[in-house]
């Protein structure tokens, strides 16, 4: 790169500091995103550029789920798993696996990463301090539950404090029952809950297409309006409806932008924040 | 009660509510505390205990192990567990179990006891936020730590917001590889770096004895040149060397007071902090 | 007692520290009250019971008269003293002895009796910084004066600085002139002007009754209109009056409860705060 | 006046505003400072510099005595005073009547003076808040004291919250009894305590002289040494030596200048503080 | 002058300091109102009553123009002025020549004669901080402005700071070119944006008159209605109309009351401000 | 540039933005470093990069002279200027032309660049709160001035507001005579006072080198004592000797490091700060 390059690329960038200073990032993070390269890599780039946003003064929080992870202790348990739906049919042996690995073994794996950088993140439950309140979604999956209620005191806590949250999506009901909750459904109602500035999905595709098989038809933007017509119609469907979801519902209970990214691209997350153009797909 | 018994129970009380306003007072949990009871009831016990010192202006921080469980879920996993000198031969895979019982088994059990009487605990491992630095004890025993040192950090921003900090003693080294730490060990090198107020061992004796197998040579309060004394002539062994070292420890580094106490009995925290004559054995 | 017993004290007593921290409580602190023991013990224990509250984070405010005292005084200065209506008339002579003896007699002792604790009381009159502002009640009687209004801001401030307010109701209009006030109504006043959690009249007897000769019907809990209607019937009458008008006008205007304690028994005020049942009269 | 010999007045007066905002000025008012007026004027005066002082920005502070009150009380109760080395021997009854007229009648009228302006003054005694701890001079003399120590705690609570305090001189010891002390001495006592700018004391003489009568020897500015001397050589005597001792005390010991004025002369407080001559004895 | 008449002036004088603590006053400083007198000497008094005026707690403003300064240099310059309507017909040339003379002159003048007294005064030109916001008053006058806006960020930062602003009245359009702008127009303009407590023009006549010719119609209080009366019937006229017109505006719009003082008379501020008959004309 | 370019620069630059959070840098801007591109755009550019400073966090400071601008007006005016061993011989003429320049016309200019962007720059000059006290150099030169000490308390006054101070270097003495002061000096005098982590000279060469006709021989980074060297030797003469002795002396002073860059870069500002590799000469 010339000289002149790289101030156009600081010129471009250095406003969105002041831009987004103070402002809260809420990240969803799915194992799915990593395809594209060794695990290990794409973790450690994610955790840096985590890191560089929280120094440049912006409040990240990072939720994830372990869908896969969860299925595997299973196996080695001897457990098999039904699914309804799509969706994991969950006894209370079944909550306490899920429990286990979400709390006690992604989570980790997420706080270490960022922290080869210094003391910065917290893994938070939804249990703690009644972050999460669940309700069951139908008692015939079990502990599967949906969001009640966000009680964010401890993410402002901490947020005010210098930390990063990671965030496990198990919630509890009023008698401290456990729920395992679909990861992309809190990341939304998180980001609601704090006012974010954005709320970003770390996959393994490019973005929203408007044609399925088009790549050429990569949405850059659209709104709440046209993501809906596109569920309707069946363009977006599977394991893309709850994110889009997500994105239709923060975006019109006061999320400024929400974002649809390529997790396989080095520092996806610095592209979209710091330049003009962004990158994948953005709602507003 | 007659009302003159009550006000007498009052006014021998309120004091303690101004001394230790503000103060620091680390509680370590064991499973083994509970024998007298039926395990429900006693967390519950203790769990509002914890809550009624919260509510009076202390600052209570809670921490666990837990071994049983963690032999458990070995066992369920068919992984056979090797003992050296009472200490578990840890490799990755172990370490991995560990995790995931102490963080995400027991740590949102204790979590959930307390929080069905508010928003008020927080679930913390040693990993988060840098809390334990661990270092290897032997090679030999694999992942087995020791601490190395503690970054109260975390545990200042909790309870300077009114939270109580519930911890699991998982460590880390500077790379980030997590460690099994002693909890009683973790509970004392906490106490010292908060500058604690008391130290408190709930365990399933009335306290220590003087002569093993004389019940009236319960020590009411002693020293550390004491303890040392009873520890070298084989008075003091076995399980209760970690609290006793951790006591003794604990009040040279300017913790005011070091407790062991029958967590059999209900409400025994209350009893020690806010009556004249205490119970237990206090080191000071 | 058993540690059962005191543990269950204890149990009920906490959750009313936090409920009642920073809370206004205003004692009326009757001569009367102390009959049924050796006066200074009474004041003893009265004393003691005030710095416990305060000691957990109460605000008492003390209000006294002095009648007694004051005709003892006139006595011995040979004067003679006329009652109009169970009133004294007050002419200048006997409006400067009042003063006297309440600022200068009966509230130092009251302040010396609580210091002892340590340098917790001060003395404070209607006069300094205009906090009682008097009316005439009627000229025949002279500087017998009604509360016209109160400015609570030296309460405010000794309170807000940790100290015990111990006020003297002499009260002075807009000239200067310093005017004799009925100490219950005060008391009454000032808990409305400080928006109080509690009024408590500290008397020589059990509480109201609903049937003057019937010890059995002890009034535990009443209202508003309960009162007035026993005081129109006849119930509630000669110096219980200026006591029932205030708990019925306080309790209508912004203060929670008011109570009527038998001041005769050992730390009434702390079986009154600190347990579920109370004792007494309470207004709500 | 001309508009330029007011001009020339403001011109001087102002700058001292900025130089004595925030500092705190003792004066020690005395009954007899006031012979030259009547006395409703006099005090009627006194109490309009103190009040404009403070809205000036001072902190002034009030310390009275009340001898002469004492002695018409003691009169008219038929009790006989019986004076030694010019102190009044004081038992007990004797001490109970000099705290009803300092605190009851002496200090109120000072207040209602001063409240005429707003509701600024607040009336002290030494009791309140452990002000004066007293020690008995001679056992002979009774409940005679001398300063043991001044706790300035209520005089910082009050000044910081914008009152003015008028202080009587009645302290106690230890076990809570009262005891009479001497106003000049405590006035320096209190000044000491504070840091205060200014000590200064209203009498009924021009100022201190060289040769007692002469007037031209008027002493102007002097030095603790200097008054030593005059002490010593007997110039000054009877009753100031106690003002003359705590004006060498307090000089000696951070109060940055101590006065002795004429209280006769109409705004000499006014005089003094805001003028460059200024006017009476000033020792530094 | 008698110490009766200087505590008369004191007694008078006093009450304004605390009524006037923290309150702007502006003053609109001409090189005309100095006529009395050798410039130096004037200069030097004037600038002795802002920083007495600070020193006592007020929040002087200073605003100066330099019509004549302007009109020397260009003479200097060989540069030619056209006025059209009273106006300077303002071209590039003139408006930097205009820029330069004020900013570069003039205020250095000013804030040099004040900070005579210390580190006090900070000079300000209206392009500073985007203070004065100026629009064409007419195409046919060139860079002759009037206010459009005043932001008075960073008035409020110097006088929170301590520091006397000194305003130099050249403004900006939006595209950042400078206007010149009549100064008695901005003094009004900024005591409104300020909520000023005074609005003063230094003059060189006694204040202004209801008959032109007669001195004793000199008008000590008016109000904007009479002002209005007196410019349309032609008694005002000339360059007492900028003046005149921003009294009524501002005394509309917010600040307490505008005064038109005689510079020539010296301290003749302080004469205005702490006399309780003042001098020269009032609008309130 | 591909993504992974303008990632890299992003990780690049991010951290220099925590760093230099709160930072002071002082530029010095010359009239000569611009020659390399029409002065308007160079300007603009940079009055673009002292606010991109200013907006992600640092606190920039502007330091400017003036000599051509001077002389051209001198030379308007008919006035010739007379120098000695380089510098201008100042009489009062020339010093009163100096400040009318420096102050009115280059100050306004700078002010207005940066203005563009928002209300952020200050015009100060050395007058302004006492900023630069100044002592005359050699009575032969007239108001030729060097620093004799730095006020800071307007830059932190400022600073700490959000604005960006743009200063002009005429200083004055005790007795408020104005001096004219050369720029470098006044830069590296202020980068002291400020504690300043950056002192940056932009000129119009690529930075110091060790050999003159050498463009090989740029020197990247460099001490104080190497500097000293050249210039003893001869290799730094000329204009260069008061950038590099202000460089050296603040240094050596407490400034973390200086720069020599090359202005007619663009954006050179962001490019030393926000890359590894920096640009043109440091000091350290």
């Amino acid at each position: 790169m010339t000289p002149t390059e790289r101030a156009a690329t600081l010129v471009e960038a250095l406003p969105y500091i002041r831009r987004f200073a103070d402002q809260v990032v809420v990240v969803k993070y799915g194992g799915n995103a990593l395809a594209g390269a060794s695990e290990g890599d794409a973790l450690a780039l994610f955790a840096q550029d985590v890191v560089l946003m929280r120094q440049v003064g912006m409040r990240p929080v990072v939720v994830h789920g372990g869908g896969p992870q969860i299925s595997d202790l299973m196996t080695r348990l001897g457990k098999v798993t039904e699914f309804r739906d799509g969706l994991r049919v969950t006894d209370r042996e079944t909550i306490d696996i899920a429990r286990m690995v979400l709390i006690g073994q992604v989570n980790p794996q997420l706080v270490a990463a960022i922290n080869i950088h210094g003391a910065l993140a917290v893994g938070v439950s939804g249990e703690d301090a009644g972050l999460i309140r669940a309700v069951a979604r139908n008692p015939e999956l079990g502990f599967v539950g949906d969001v009640a209620a966000i009680n964010p005191t401890i993410l402002h806590s901490l947020l005010d404090d210098g930390f990063i949250p990671v965030v496990a999506t198990i919630g509890t009901d009023a008698s401290g029952q456990a729920y395992n909750i679909n990861a992309d459904t809190v990341a939304g109602a998180i980001a609601e809950a704090l006012g974010a500035e954005k709320l970003v999905y770390l996959t393994d595709i490019e973005g929203l297409r408007r044609v399925v098989d088009e790549p050429a038809s990569l949405i850059r933007q659209t709104s709440p309006d046209e993501l809906e017509a596109l569920m309707t119609d069946g363009t977006i469907a599977g394991g893309m409806i709850p994110k889009t979801e997500s994105c239709v519902h923060a975006v019109r209970n006061g999320v400024r932008r929400a974002h649809i990214l390529d997790g396989r691209i080095p520092h996806v997350l610095l592209l979209e924040v710091f330049t003009d153009e962004g990158i994948g797909t953005m709602v507003t």
